[in-house]
């Protein structure tokens, strides 16, 4: 029986594996320590030696079964060429036409090199048992952010799909190509699961979302399937429908299914669980208030995934005013779980 | 057979009436005249003359079928006594407790009567076969408001909900109340329809959703129909999961429950259709960008509901960049509808 992250995608259902997405980030002292030493974001995913470090903080910490790299969903657009500021959070300059995106640039090596590096140094640092996650956003929400908007603010990629659904299809298709690449280029500096994150799938209609979440993800998956093939692939068609995530499940070849908030877990279970292994649901509100609401919450879903393939995880983000006491809470519900 | 908007709950299959969420508004030019004369917001609300006339614009320019009285879902938190600032848009003092809330302060009639005078207003002057409907925002999406939050910030309440479940309660009990009250008033004031603002719905998990939304909705429902038993009650559980749309339709007893935009419409006929009147699933974004897009996502809607009880509008409400021309070619296209 393989008991290590990996494990769970080869049937084993017994304590299911643990990480938080956001895990490296601001709740933790130590992380806001090397942040208001280094000051930038952008500067902390773009020199290895600190996105490592960042990246096994909550690892050393709280013995996560997977670290995920510091990086950021924006490094493909920066990677093309997409003028990137910085305010609080890096935002880029909005395009209308995928005509002058170039992966053959200089630029594109140059900003996602530093990823694998950082890569690289965590594999040769992490315990073997301990998995590493690469990650990029999927197509249709990094189209949210390089028009303008963003996963909170589909409106302008949503109005472009309508008004010129050819052109937009170039932009979904470069992307698709672009995250293929990027994910497949983190598998080969020492990632063995990688996870797309299409955060701004909520909202779109049905079709859109089979348009431009569903066909663009298969396409990913077979491309990082023919350049990795042991490579785990998690999706997270954040916000979707039921129907959307069944869809997902089904048409897109993904190992396992994030799961947001709102997806009632026991109807995960029945209708996804055979289908993929499953991840997440858990509310980051609940890992904010602790104590009993917590503990019920972990339970919850400890119950109803008992005997099914699944990532204990949260449906979101972990949230900047967690409390660390809450964290380790968490840990321990979960590990002591039967 | 009933020609008019009731006869949809009626049986009535042939042509959907239609009107639009939000249509008394921004994208309006005789709305931004009267706006700019008036320049408050919350005065345009209080001040019934001008309610009415707001209220009256969109039916006169584009024949919808339905009236929908100028009001804000913050007037039931206003007329608790709740301080409301206003910057662009009103705002609450948030609370943390229900305990100083109070219906039978001066505050209660004071802030509601001027509702009830623009809908009598109203009714004098529409035409017979012309619906009109009353609202209030449901309690789950008032108390977003009321904690420092709001519908796309359930932050603020989720983590009340959590840490004082009692505490929580009393808050949405009393909520639950204030909004059947407010609904009998507008009826008796010449409503025929009422609809219930679940905009804080989405994201919610699945056992918050059935507490904190479904069951008030349904002691909402049981007192409306106890005071009012002819009127007919929309709900909006706005971004719930498709289980809970099905759970909302089979427990809380509204006639009809409008869809977002993300609802498959083709699952919400089978599924929903039997039980309750639909309405709604349009983006407000195809709207915005009209022709061949706006065609497509109007066709495919009429065709899915053909032979159901459905009210044609929009998943959300309509954006304040729409051009008048794309609200007429879907006017027309509805109307010409077979």
């Amino acid at each position: 029986m393989d008991c290590s992250f990996l494990g769970v995608f080869n049937g084993r259902t017994d304590v299911p594996p643990l990480w938080m997405m956001r895990q490296a980030g601001r709740y933790l002292p130590e992380y806001r320590e090397i942040r208001a030493k280094i000051g930038s974001f952008w500067s902390m995913c773009m020199t290895p030696e600190v996105a490592a470090e960042i990246t096994l903080q909550p690892v050393r910490r709280f013995g996560f079964d997977a670290a995920i790299v510091f990086s950021d969903i924006l490094v493909i657009p920066a990677a093309l060429g997409v003028a990137l500021s910085f305010d609080q959070a890096p935002k880029l300059k909005p395009i209308s036409s995928a005509d002058n995106l170039d992966r053959s640039k200089d630029c594109w090596p140059k900003t996602l090199a530093p990823v694998y590096e950082a890569i690289k140094l965590v594999r040769a640092r992490l315990e073997p048992g301990t998995s590493l996650i690469g990650f990029a956003g999927g197509p249709w929400t990094l189209a949210t952010y390089m028009t303008g908007g963003g996963a909170n603010e589909p409106g302008p990629a949503t109005l472009w799909a309508y008004r010129d659904p050819d052109g937009f299809r170039k932009l979904i298709d470069l992307l698709a190509d672009c995250v293929a690449e990027h994910l497949i280029g983190q598998l080969r500096a020492g990632a063995d699961i990688v996870q797309i994150f299409e955060s701004a799938a909520g909202g779109l209609t049905a079709s859109a979302f089979a348009r431009w979440v569903t066909a663009p993800t298969a396409k990913i998956v077979t491309k990082v399937r023919a350049a990795a093939p042991q490579a785990k692939i998690i999706g997270f068609p954040r916000g979707t429908t039921l129907q959307g995530y069944e869809l997902y499940a089904r048409n897109t070849g993904v190992d396992a299914v994030s799961l947001d908030t709102a997806v009632p877990i026991d109807w995960a279970v029945e209708t996804l669980g055979m289908k993929v292994v499953l991840q997440g649901n858990l509310d980051p509100l609940a890992l904010v208030a602790g104590g009993t609401a917590l503990a019920e919450a972990v339970e919850a879903i400890l119950q109803a995934t008992r005997g099914t393939r699944f990532i204990f995880n949260l449906g979101h983000g972990i949230l900047p005013d967690t409390p660390i006491a809450h964290v380790e809470q968490l840990v321990h519900l979960v590990r002591s779980a039967k």
